[in-house]
């Protein structure tokens, strides 16, 4: 089979003129808004043509489904409030395209808030099972506007649940959110895993006092603490990471924060992600044993607050093996594996179903702002690659 | 002579019971504030019963002048919004006892504003000559009241000018706002320097990014050049300073702050201080190669603030060695050499005569707040160095 390279950037290119940002490629197309609810009327009437069935579910998730006992491909088509034309919407188009040209069945499928208006990636969320219909419906936005409401804007095109016993895996295409690609000059990433995330807040408390009068030796500043930490902990990390891992101190609080005053405590995230449950835990026990070693030394009482996670997901290796083996044949060479450190759909659906995840290139690493953007040339090989596994599995 | 020990303590407390903030020992006695204007007026009263000509500027620093050239012994009797009982309040009653028995001519002034409602160190800045009565007049407190409508609540006590020259020098007793004196056990400080201090911001600029899809070596992250900025500058300074050398990183804030976030701009406050003009601009030069180094090695940039600083003040030789020999005189071996890393009134008044200051201990180096304290041999201790130190000088 052949995706039709044209039409494929074409409804990419219509898809994008719902909720159109007038900055650039941007769009504002959160889920519920008035874009998205247009947008999955246009996409529905795309699924039709395609001779899919069309049906909804009560959150918003729209699929086009085949007859018979198929693949699932697609992704998301609601946006950040300020986010890029491709980030879900690729995903969505390029199983669009595949379904209109494979002689397998395929069915397609564009998740609802993936972008987290009320949560994260709450539409697929509450298809899996991982959230009830009901807790969902408690959520708020921003606006203090809840789920059970904002729903309303899509209940005439509800038909009722979507059984994923139909499904034989899935596989999301989807931007890079990050600059491997773009940096390596490769076309395809086929992911390996979705990382794991582990975030907590750590607190050093010390003692705040008069900036000239307490001499260094006497001093018990709790910044000189974090900076410490900080250094300590990156050294030892540097026994049990991976060139994947990543961890980030991406708040930091003073108090009193003030340039005359030493600094009697310090409130910040500690963040790290892998795509091995294990190694995350013994990162945990260093960052926990570094920070109680550094606070000890220095006279200080360190807390922990509470741990958040989420579990890493090993993509499936026969869907991983299709994909990879589409790579080579699409593009020859230009190709890696890679783990996500991004959040995706495909981390619920694992709860259903094999899945497996194909990137493309993001232009300088740009994710959620008007700015992101892949190569053309970038694109067709996604779609190309999607199709081609699809192909392997047949 | 020999001072009064007692009534010397019983003045202090009388003087407390102005705007006694029942709280502990705490008083609540802002510059202009009703409890200051009556403090100066029973202040005024006690002077001129102590035989000295009572005159107050139009600033409202309160003097009681002896009928020739004279020492001046003083300090404020103004307080933080929440003061101690003793910050600035020793050193004027200290300063009348030793007028009332003195042999020499001794005058006692009480100056206004040290605590910087509306600036820092406003009264003797006025004085001095450092600040203009015009431009002090249009400092506005935090509510937003100008000091030329504030200083009318002491216009009925104005009665002019007061010419330093009347003066040979002046000595300073002061509660240590820092707890040197209080962990070595010695009972005075003698005063060196009143150290300068240099303030300014500084700021990484990094790139913002995702904190899970960012690899770790592709990130310039603001946090990571702060902390190893800080680490660097640390080993760096310690070939410059001396055990008396204070610098702190007081105040950070992180953009965007949020954990899921690679920084990509941290703004941080560097102040340090030192007795030795020298020394403050080696560690200044090491501060700025410091952070253009860390920039430079992580593709950042780096921006410095506006530098605020103002120049360390030495002790005169001839009244310092009066206070050293004192000390030994009334508590030998139990006093020591050291810099004020505050700032105090005698930094202005060195503009116009030779000034020397005494410190005595503060139970846990606490200042600024209604628990500071001293016990109470110590304020005596104080008071005879102070009286002493004047014999020295007969």
């Amino acid at each position: 089979m052949s995706v039709d390279a044209v039409r494929f950037l074409n409804d990419l290119k219509e898809l994008r003129s719902f909720g159109a940002a007038g900055s650039g490629n941007g769009v504002v197309r959160p889920a519920y808004s008035d874009a998205d609810v247009a947008a999955r009327g246009w996409l529905a009437e795309r699924m039709q043509d395609a001779g899919l069935r069309v049906e909804m579910d009560a959150m918003g998730n729209l699929f086009g489904l085949a007859d018979e006992t198929s693949i699932l491909l697609g992704s998301h088509s609601d946006s950040q409030p300020e986010g890029g034309w491709l980030d879900g919407a690729l995903g969505v188009i390029a199983a669009l395209e595949v379904a209109r040209v494979s002689q397998w069945p395929v069915s397609v499928v564009s998740f609802q808030d993936e972008e987290g208006r009320f949560g994260v990636t709450t539409g697929s969320a509450v298809w899996s099972g991982h959230l009830s219909q009901d807790h969902a419906d408690e959520l708020k936005d921003h606006d203090g506007i809840r789920l059970s409401e904002a729903r309303q804007a899509v209940a005439s095109m509800v038909t009722g649940p979507i059984n994923p016993k139909q499904f034989q895996g899935f596989i999301e295409l989807h931007i890079e959110q990050g600059p491997t690609l773009d940096q390596s000059g490769e076309q395809i990433g086929a992911v390996t895993d979705i990382v794991g995330i582990r975030d907590m807040k750590v607190t050093f408390e010390g003692q705040q006092n008069h900036a000239g009068t307490t001499p260094m030796h006497l001093r018990r500043d709790a910044f000189q603490a974090l900076a410490t930490f900080n250094q300590t902990l990156n050294e030892r990390l540097r026994n049990v990471v991976t060139p994947q891992t990543v961890w980030t101190l991406g708040h930091v609080s003073l108090h009193p924060n003030a340039s005359s005053i030493v600094p009697g405590k310090a409130v910040f995230s500690m963040q790290w992600r892998d795509a091995d449950a294990g190694r995350l835990g013994r990162m945990e026990k260093i960052i926990r044993e570094t920070a109680e070693e550094i606070a000890a030394a220095r006279g200080m009482v360190v807390g922990f607050g509470q741990m958040l996670g989420l579990e890493p997901v090993a993509m499936d290796t026969t869907l991983r093996q299709a994909v990879e083996t589409a790579a080579e044949t699409v593009t020859p060479g230009k190709w890696r594996q890679m783990p996500s450190g991004a959040l995706h759909d495909a981390t619920n659906v694992a709860r259903l179903m094999p899945v497996a995840m194909v990137f493309v290139p993001s232009i300088g690493g740009i994710s959620h702002a008007f700015e992101e953007d892949t190569h053309e040339a970038d694109l067709v090989v996604g779609v190309e690659v999607l199709a081609q596994a699809v192909v392997n599995l047949g």
